[in-house]
């Protein structure tokens, strides 16, 4: 695994940031334009908090992380001035699209427009200890665990008490959400939140009959036979199982790593498209037709996370199975989603393989989870070879 | 032309009307099952109002317009019922889905489970002159009519004031539902919406310059250059154009049946898929990446759509351009979505023209656009044969 360390740095920092730092950054308005095509020309202008808050998290995470250049923070810190600006409501509720120039376009309906400015804030607090950064990143996940029942308050259409279900998405992201931002959060509030997350990923939504990660399920846990009921979403199983193990390091618990290992080596096997190579976007755990017409098509954050899921599982526990898998995504991912004339990767393929668009972000992909999944990827190889060096160096001692 | 009365006449009743009269009957609840795969078998229970409501308009279309068949009244009757017990709130709108025994599912967000009940009742009060048919259709046209302005109401997540756009499905449907109900209506009620409605499609959604239908328009009809802006759904558009000649043929204007077909011909053309075949599911009028993953999808109703428009073009006015086209989405459709060995029609294709899944009905599909399609081609077609064979029979005696 060692040969990895030095593609994924350089795909990151040579293919992939520069493409977002050339043709994302909105020199008039503030903010990033997302939607970008192949070789990086806006096409579109609107802005996305999702999105827009996920390039403020990156940048500052690089500064943080990979060298602290003050271009990186720059950038970071720009994403996060259009956002205080133009980004909440009257009451601190992220909207879920702006325009060009800052006016909200959609509502804010969606609490992962919340999750990813907290997180966004979280991060640049790290790199500029400014106050009103970890304020807001503070009121923003006190709203986001107030709202956490109804999440989509009045426009839930969901008539209630018929078919009361719970979803596994917001439980997954504070499985992340809550190491991203321990360094602003009570401890106390942290440690019940990481048990209570863990308790509905790896008990509730993971469901042991099945052996399956359920994106839904009745609020006592139950399996509901409905089209929500029964969809698979792999990919988003395979990236909680890395925020997973994230948290099995910190609380040191070696069974909590083991299991999420298991079900993401599950997830892989059961996601992944034997006639023509990649992982499914969506399945049907009963096999039946599926309302999402983009059912079989893969997409490049589902590799991705896979890629992160194995080097985590790796660095943690080496082992040939694992490192066979990385291999088989790797090989995919690195033939059918990267673009080497242009830099990022594309986004959307059709079931076998071939571009269903040339896009390098629009309103769902931006700078987000190609380069944190190629920075993820480094670093864990990187700390785990270090790791391992410095052992042989020292086991010789020892002996 | 002549030879394909007698292959949509027998495809109706022998291919695809068992299929639903078989497998589609709820006798332990009432309504229909929709969700049902190749063979027929039910996969899934919810009852979509969209789809309740266009089976019961489609077997009581069947018995007013092909035959009075008693076992087709009965299953528009038996659908008609459990819509009356189970589809509405307490102030007449309807809920968008149930589960099977018919509580609500899904609140009432979407216009079209109105329109569509609408429809229904119209039609089975023309079999079955009860009161009680017609004032719930006249009541929920009527509501239709106040909620045009926000048909989504609360639940309309777009912030008011930014890009305030308008939407051509509702002006569409209203184009062929004020047809549908003209007998359960006020003359100049529907004198006025007719104009009114052939004005929005005709002059506003169709926009000269670029000659396409917009699924997405300022209030001022012009141009907005956004995802939802550029969107163009071509088989939404020749669908439309086909309800446009319906209402040239009531107003006796050739003109407006003759600017239809243009554009029918205009938009079958734009979205033909000249490497594959089929017409497309959606396209950016610019010729962006969109954000729809299935824009490249081959999906039935749209090529039955296109039967329809030009054998109604056909009959009204022969012409070789027509029936060419007519014999390519015939081949096109007959090749790729029929099913001998099972009946009924599949739905959804992958660009190439594989199966993306072989559902018959699903949450979307159900008893509606085959059966119409094929009702309309034959009836269009046999009309136009006996009108031209009175005509050669009159026409030596006037020589």
């Amino acid at each position: 695994m060692t040969d990895y360390i030095n593609i994924y740095r350089d795909e990151l920092l040579k293919g992939v940031i520069p493409f977002w730092e050339k043709h994302s950054i909105d020199r008039e308005n503030g903010g990033f334009f997302t939607c970008l095509d192949r070789t990086g020309k806006v096409y579109d202008t609107d802005k996305f908090i999702w999105l827009q808050a996920r390039q403020v998290w990156m940048f500052a995470t690089l500064y943080n992380t990979v060298e602290q250049k003050s271009e990186w923070l720059n950038i970071a810190k720009q994403g996060a001035d259009f956002l205080l600006k133009h980004g909440m409501d009257s009451e601190g509720n992220w909207y879920f699209s702006l325009n060009r120039e800052g006016q909200p376009l959609v509502q804010p309906y969606n609490i992962f427009s919340d999750c990813f400015a907290a997180m966004a804030f979280g991060a640049l607090y790290k790199a500029v200890p400014n106050e009103e950064y970890a304020l807001l990143a503070q009121r923003t996940f006190g709203n986001i665990l107030k709202r956490r029942a109804n999440t989509k308050g009045k426009y839930n259409k969901a008539y209630p008490g018929t078919r009361e279900l719970k979803n596994f998405a917001l439980p997954m992201i504070l499985c992340n959400l809550s190491l991203e931002m321990e360094h602003l959060l009570d401890k106390q509030l942290v440690d019940e939140l990481i048990e209570d997350v863990i308790h509905e990923v790896m008990d509730v939504f993971y469901n042991q009959d099945i052996d399956l990660i359920l994106e839904n399920v009745h609020l006592d846990g139950s399996l509901s036979d409905s089209f929500d009921g029964r969809l698979i979403n792999p990919g988003h199983g395979i990236e909680a199982m890395w925020f997973i193990m994230d948290l099995g390091v910190r609380q040191n618990n070696a069974a909590l790593i083991e299991k999420a290992r298991t079900i993401m080596m599950r997830l892989l096997d059961y996601g992944w498209d034997q006639e023509h190579g990649g992982i499914l976007y969506f399945m049907d755990r009963k096999g039946h037709p599926m309302q999402q017409l983009e059912w079989d098509q893969k997409l490049w954050w589902v590799h991705l996370e896979s890629l992160v899921g194995l080097s985590k599982a790796y660095a943690y526990q080496p082992n040939e199975e694992v490192k066979d898998w990385f291999d088989k995504i790797h090989n995919y991912a690195w033939t059918h989603f990267r673009d080497e004339a242009h830099g990022e990767w594309f986004g959307y393929l059709h079931r076998d393989g071939s571009r269903l668009n040339e896009l390098k972000g629009g309103k769902w992909k931006g700078c987000f989870h190609v380069p944190r999944g190629l920075m993820q990827v480094w670093k864990t190889l990187e700390k785990s070879e270090k790791r391992a060096s410095k052992n042989s160096q020292v086991a010789p001692a020892d002996n």
